[in-house]
């Protein structure tokens, strides 16, 4: 997921630099073992169909490939029957967010993109394939992946900066017919609030009830208020690195004006730090750090997310001694909030009723599958399931093809 | 391949129209065994990898990955070993110009580029993802594969329209740092080349002292055309549906300006037909037709290439009449030339050895490959190799990786 820095330089540092710069440290070493998984790449294409005689190729092929063809140009409905595209998602990115390493650039986010089509196919049999694209201008971006639209059944964007995600995805969901999806925002979003759902069952409140901060006002962090906010949560303060957003704070681009008429009732300013005293959640959407005081300082039974990867805003063993529920995005402490419980069955769940977008109830939907799967076996260790638990992404394609049809975006 | 009519409305019938238009015949039959076969599609992705558990998981995606993402932004080369993009190859379609059907459009294109795919991965390994464009605008098109471009190794252009096909390969090998091989021209070019010099041995000529017509101007015709003249053939006369191409002729765009610079020594004006009379080599690249007393009027032992597709521009079994040697594009009858000959090894050779472009050696060393393979075999039935012959694409990629370091460009 993409981050923003949270924290203002004066209040911890190291301070943050305006845009995340490439944390480059080693080349590929040869004893390490994820060069080894990595050689050759992580995917390739495969055929489908038996065609190993003439008479196999010339139905596959020419002269009878032109059949199949004749018909989806009289009727082009059934190039969803009868070619791939009903089940392949373009994993789009420009390389200007790559996890928590900033702007690396197409060639660099490959390795990413890959792994995305990987789970893509694991988890849900889509097949994804990764478009690591060599413009970054919004327009630019926009007319390719228009461009590119016939040959897929949905596009997922992916490590795309903020804000112009924002403007990228808005302007392609208008102009396509199939789903546009932004995972560093809604995948985290999903995923963030099946895991608050399950927390604060733990934690014996109400999401109405809950006060929220969240540190990060990019991608992610303005996805996940959206989210709660639409879920009913009780209130939400979001920080950037200048600080808590309020109505009427000086410079505010409009994705973040937008937040600050939605958000922060109390109307705080300061320091994220100041937000937290007396808050229900901390949910950690940037590369910052919360010093351990600020996390003591948060209601009785705090709920803490610390979603920064490959490090948590606060360490989750320190963040316990304070907190009922520590969730992170690592794979080696419980309750990893990871956006790979949503995007498979997402997509699975759309594709499967050809729909031609992804409502907001849709994403709910997913969020709620994800929160019944844990149900009432909630605990502080467990308030989401395991990316390896195979029951999550058909109950989220399930649910999130009911949504579509109840919305009316489903094809069939 | 694209085709072009050659021949004057007034001389045979049905008129040509000016741009092929879709011959629709016939919805999905669910008695063709061509619509089983291409139910859901031809094609998926598959991991190379095996990720069943966390560990596993946590060096394919994050956070492992981001470790090998770090390498190649620091040492960009590395992308070459580490990620799937050095073996794969971007099919690209407008869909203007699809198999014998014309400007069928994107969607109706999938299949033919799906079965592309298949082919690619099925005779030389190479992992092909098919891309049907919206757009049918040369600015567009150049602008969206250059954006594309990090993803793959190699861009084979398809069933794009002529001559919007010549400037838009030109323009993207100028711009771009990888293969650019329009097959429809230079895969038809490779194959026709490989066969007309077996034929030639088998008429016991030489392929200085050939006299060629080859009807039709659009991608094919022109490719074949200029690469014959490269291999040295002694003349040819090209015509288009305007009849022969001749300097000094009004209207010649300039593709066909260029051409007859080149071609026509004799200054011939006329038919196709006219120009038959006493030729050697007839080359049908057209979707017109010729008639039997045409043929008749060749030289002895003739040689007739009637490559139209499905319906050769004479019949095979006619044409036998009269010339030595018959070839069609069409799988039920002898000398087979399809450009699934060439484009897999090509593709395979040029990605090999990371060629930065297909350079004229090395598809000149391909043709000599496959000539090669027949060698002295050759026989009025036996000009060109099956296409499930295994030792085709293995040949053609060593002759072309070895031509490609010849020449410069091979980056390994």
């Amino acid at each position: 997921m993409s981050a923003e820095p949270a924290f203002p330089a004066s209040a911890y540092p190291p301070p943050a630099a305006p845009k995340p710069t490439p944390r480059l440290t080693a080349a590929a070493n040869p004893d390490d073992p994820v060069f080894a998984m990595h050689r050759g790449g992580k995917i390739g294409v495969s055929p489908t169909v038996n065609v190993s005689d003439p008479a196999a190729l010339a139905l596959a092929y020419t002269p009878g490939v032109a059949r199949v063809c004749t018909a989806i140009a009289e009727h082009p409905e059934l190039a969803a029957d009868f070619t791939w595209v009903s089940n392949t998602v373009a994993v789009v990115t420009d390389g200007t967010a790559v996890l928590g390493l900033g702007d690396i650039g197409p060639n660099a986010a490959m390795p990413v993109m890959e792994g995305k089509a990987l789970l893509f196919k694991l988890f849900a049999g889509v097949d994804a394939v990764p478009i690591c694209l060599a413009c970054t201008d919004p327009d630019e971006i926009v007319a390719t992946v228009a461009a590119l639209a016939p040959s897929f059944g949905g596009i997922n964007l992916e490590d795309i900066s903020a804000p112009r995600c924002f403007e990228i995805e808005d302007r392609l969901r208008d102009l396509l017919d199939i789903p546009v999806f932004h995972d560093d925002q809604h995948g985290t979003a999903i995923v963030t609030l099946a895991a608050l759902r399950s927390a604060a069952r733990v934690a014996g409140k109400e999401l109405a009830e809950l006060r929220a901060v969240v540190a990060g006002a990019g991608a992610s962090g303005v996805a996940v208020t959206k989210i709660l906010l639409r879920a009913g949560i009780g209130d939400i303060a979001v920080s950037d690195r200048q600080g808590l957003i309020y109505r009427g704070r000086d410079g505010l681009n409009p994705v973040k004006a937008a937040l600050a008429a939605r958000t922060n009732k109390a109307g705080l300013t300061g320091s994220t730090e100041s937000a937290l005293a007396g808050a229900d959640v901390f949910i950690g959407l940037s590369s910052g750090t919360v010093p351990e005081p600020a996390i003591a300082a948060m209601a009785p039974d705090a709920i803490v997310f610390a979603l920064s990867n490959p490090d948590p805003e606060v360490h989750p063993d320190v963040a316990a001694h304070h907190a009922l529920v520590v969730a992170t995005g690592r794979s080696d402490f419980p309750n990893q909030i990871n956006n790979s419980l949503a995007f498979p069955g997402v997509f699975r769940g759309a594709l499967d009723v050809r729909a031609t977008r992804i409502t907001e109830g849709m994403k709910l939907a997913a969020a709620t599958a994800i929160t019944r799967l844990v149900g009432a076996n909630a605990a502080p260790g467990y308030v989401i399931p395991s990316q390896f638990d195979d029951r999550v992404a058909p109950a989220v394609a399930a649910a999130v093809a009911a949504q579509a049809r109840a919305d009316g975006v489903a094809r069939r």
